[in-house]
């Protein structure tokens, strides 16, 4: 069939909009109208062409919702006019990964996804009769696409695309990576480097469970009012400290933080916030993508005085069992999506998205088909 | 009273045998007679002048066990003829780390035992009127010294001095990094870096909580023979390797370790040890103390796809709650302490005891009195 879509041609050039060839799902596959979608950090770390697995040309978008318009034949959880999100981490829920009980990151179809091509080796897009990559198994830069059937999470179906689509990646790795990660338990406090979409989602996040001091670190003072908005309790540029950040954060939490969150994707603060940590049980996680080849670093003292290092892929949430629940979330009033979403565009404008992204005045474009 | 101590007089230099002054314990304090302390790294690192915290002239040893023979007069737990052995993490059950519930490293007396004095901030060593520092609150190179209550576990009177005086230190560092820390489970793979006193005590605390694969690694395959009595199912010698000491450790446990634990203290293994974990939980736990400054590093997305860097020091056991357990399990024959210690000596030789160590000869020496 013909759909619409936006078409990563090559590495650091605008996305081209195009009509496409996309191929029937095949046994354990499901075809998925896209309604809308959210352009992510992700989607334009890959085109930048920095992304050493990045493929080309493709379909990108990882941040949809949408509407099952037919399954394969071995398909057994979904049928036509079910509500779904796209998973780029899926949940086979038969792998050692999934049965581990122990982790979110199933790599059942990890090789292929990787691969940029459905489990079965092939693509099911094509561009006159060219072959296009698929993108984190989701490719949800077209308004069709086909996925596994272990990559959809159902939804509700009165859950509006045009929101919940951020529940795709953006929401949940900040809200899962408090909730499912560190498990930061009422009464903690918590520090969140870094006031972007993540941060603002772990913000929420930690408030959500009964967080005492929430302390967001940014700086870019214009962050601070939605970061109120969403729980932060304290604000604190590092720009206008006179001393050490760690030090001056270890005084406001009053010997540490119990949990603190990296959402940028710098090595450097990733350090900054283990050593804020509380000695004997805080716990860092990162959840910023660092660079290719960047190294994180810190005296091994750090650790052995009782903190801990881990991080956090979409949040440590299991797809379809996780993602359901958020959406309930959402629609229940406990989460606030609506906030985050600063600009809601046609597909036709992607290439705008991506420029206000760059540019930092949106949170979250989201764009509909 | 006069007491018989080995006196550290100066750094890098060796202990010297002299008849001292020791002060009666004061309120909350304690008078134990040592009958066996172990002689320990840390006691020889801080010997050695490196320790930039060491204070001489000083009363070293840390890994004791004893008799009360006189107890102040606020002391409310302990009286004269109960067994115990020393802390030097002591657990006080009312300080925010205590109470905290998450981690052992009480701080009531941290602030005088790191500056070598009673926690009134005086010392009760002398020696012709010359104050004598206290060491980690312990000072069991003295047949007499003087603790405070919190810093002394009771345990029960069959128990041998000169075998549980282990327990003081390096069994329950090892045994405890296991059970407290890392929190093995049965079936776990557990590789453990360095076959010395403490990768030992790590290897017989898996197997005690039925580990399945418990790989040792050590350069040395000497080691060999003893770690499989202990539980080793796997030997692991780098300079024997072809490739890559981690992918063969990943191949060796279908994918990675579940836990693994540095026994060394130094900065490059860390990181393999890191890094052979299991993507999306394999645990590493750093219990090797490296050198001042030295810094250990890693690409984050380590930690991003799921593996956890953590650390821990004295097992993570609370004292007084943990040690009298360890003192049984040893009695009841479930661990085993007796091959460790391979060489017992009158204090008078605590030289020789140092030289044992340096060579490598020995596991552990205890010195009796």
């Amino acid at each position: 069939m013909d759909v619409k879509a936006a078409v990563a041609v090559e590495a650091n050039q605008p996305l081209k909009l195009e009509t496409v060839q996309l191929d029937p799902p095949q046994g354990r596959e499901v075809l998925v109208e896209i309604k809308a979608t959210g352009v992510c950090h992700t989607d334009a770390y890959t085109l930048s062409g920095k992304d050493p697995e990045g493929l080309f040309p493709s379909i990108l978008g990882h941040e949809g919702a949408g509407v099952v318009v037919e399954v394969g034949k071995e398909v057994k959880t979904l049928k036509p006019g079910d509500h779904v999100i796209p998973l780029y981490t899926p949940e086979c829920r038969e792998c050692k990964f999934c049965l581990s009980q122990k982790t979110n990151l199933c790599q059942a179809i990890r090789s292929t996804q990787g691969k940029g091509v459905m489990p079965d080796g092939t693509s099911r897009f094509s561009l006159n009769g060219e072959k296009l990559h698929h993108f984190m198994g989701t490719s949800t830069f077209a308004n069709y696409t086909v996925l596994p059937e272990i990559a959809l999470a159902k939804i509700r179906e009165d859950a509006p695309f045009d929101k919940v689509c951020y529940i795709g990646c953006g929401v949940t790795t900040g809200i899962g990576a408090v909730l499912f990660t560190a498990k930061v338990e009422a009464g903690a406090n918590v520090v969140v480097f870094g006031l972007g979409g993540i941060g603002l989602n772990v913000i929420q996040g930690a408030k959500m469970v009964g967080a005492d001091k929430i302390i967001g670190v940014d700086i870019n003072p214009k962050k601070r009012p939605l970061a109120e908005k969403f729980g932060m309790t304290d604000f604190v540029n590092p720009n206008e400290l006179d001393g050490d950040l760690v030090s001056y954060l270890v005084e406001l939490t009053d010997g540490g933080a119990d949990f603190s969150f990296e959402c940028i994707g710098n090595v450097n603060i990733m350090r900054q916030a283990l050593e804020c940590c509380h000695k004997g049980w805080g716990v860092c996680t990162i959840i910023g993508v660092a660079g290719a080849g960047e190294e994180i670093s810190t005296r091994p003292v750090q650790l052995v005085t009782g903190r801990v290092w881990k991080g956090s892929a979409f949040g440590g949430a299991r797809g379809r069992t996780d993602v359901p629940k958020i959406v309930d979330w959402y629609m229940d009033g406990k989460i606030n999506i609506d906030d985050l979403i600063t600009h809601t565009l046609p597909i036709e404008q992607i290439n705008e998205a991506f420029d206000l992204m760059h540019e930092g005045s949106s949170i979250r474009t989201v764009l509909t088909y």
